[in-house]
């Protein structure tokens, strides 16, 4: 394949097959599909991925993706500032917001205290967060890193910090995700959800 | 989420959700990931899109996609140009170049017959193949269109074209795939590979 293949196409595959979740094959139909593009639309392609590079930055306050100063929520003045949702990932500030039931402000970790893959807690945006809550006004912070074994390493290690300052710190509720099944949900939620039960 | 979302991040992902099989979850993943590169490998991605568009173009005798004049096939001396064998696609070249055992040229029509696509034989390279075989010295032509209802029926038609120039046209075999199951085949390639049955 390697006589066969033309330099570009191939530098082309390459560049998909890099991507998380992409294989030869599926890289291989991507080029070809980009290659089939309009030229306008190949440019506008490209102009998306150094666009995204360039303007992207953290959010001064909450370290959210943005490309303005401040991100969108910690420009609503709406938006409850005394209560700060504490998530490992963009994405999941979007999961949030979603919901349309949240009105408070968020903290973007970057990631959680992963001691195997080398990541401590300085690699994170901890310190931004207790320079936040320094800076006063803040009543409480809610936990809602994923529930493994970081994520919840994490909650702890932040709540042990936090607790200190005089706030309060809350964790998300575990139990069964609604619409879920109880005959399939495993031992260890099952117990959380018992554990957690509240009366009507 | 679209009041949350930062431009420059949803314009990435509505590039990549345009790319076939890639749903919205997985277009954010990659956005997340491109944003996440190194600067400057974002920049290598962003040029190999623009590269394979300004450099890749068709061979003047197969229509073979190259950056070159000709393609790596139709420049080597070695190649029995006499013997072109027709797909429908670069990347069914790539196929049997990968079996390393076809030394002939190849034609590629971009595509097949297709009524209810709108298709027809002025939007493929027939016109070309024709005149390649007009100049004379093709001694067969092997039809390897996919062994679909379309590409049966551009395979009849070429044929059709061509046999009265004197060329002898071929057609692979059909039959059970090396390594496949009796018991799986379907009837169609059963009864084509009995009757194509060859002695020992």
């Amino acid at each position: 394949m390697a006589g066969y293949q033309v330099a570009p196409l191939s530098r082309l595959v390459e560049q998909f097959e890099r991507l998380p979740g992409i294989g030869r094959k599926t890289a291989q139909r991507l080029a070809y599909h980009v290659l089939q593009l309009p030229k306008k639309e190949a440019e506008n392609f490209a102009q998306a991925i150094l666009d995204a590079h360039e303007k992207i930055h953290y959010c001064s306050v909450c370290c959210n993706l943005t490309d303005q100063e401040l991100c969108s929520v910690c420009r609503n003045e709406a938006r409850e500032k005394g209560v700060i949702c504490v998530v490992e990932d963009p994405r999941d500030v979007a999961a949030f917001e979603r919901t349309h039931e949240y009105s408070g402000a968020y903290h973007v970790l970057h990631g959680v205290i992963s001691p195997l893959g080398g990541i401590g807690p300085d690699q994170l945006k901890i310190k931004e967060l207790l320079d936040r809550v320094n800076r006063g006004g803040v009543k409480e912070v809610i936990m809602a890193t994923n529930p493994t074994v970081e994520g919840e390493a994490t909650a702890m290690y932040l709540s042990r910090l936090l607790k200190p300052l005089g706030i309060k710190v809350t964790r998300l509720a575990y139990g069964i995700p609604v619409g879920g099944d109880l005959e399939y949900a495993d031992e260890v939620t099952l117990s959380r959800a018992l554990a957690g039960r509240q009366e009507f």
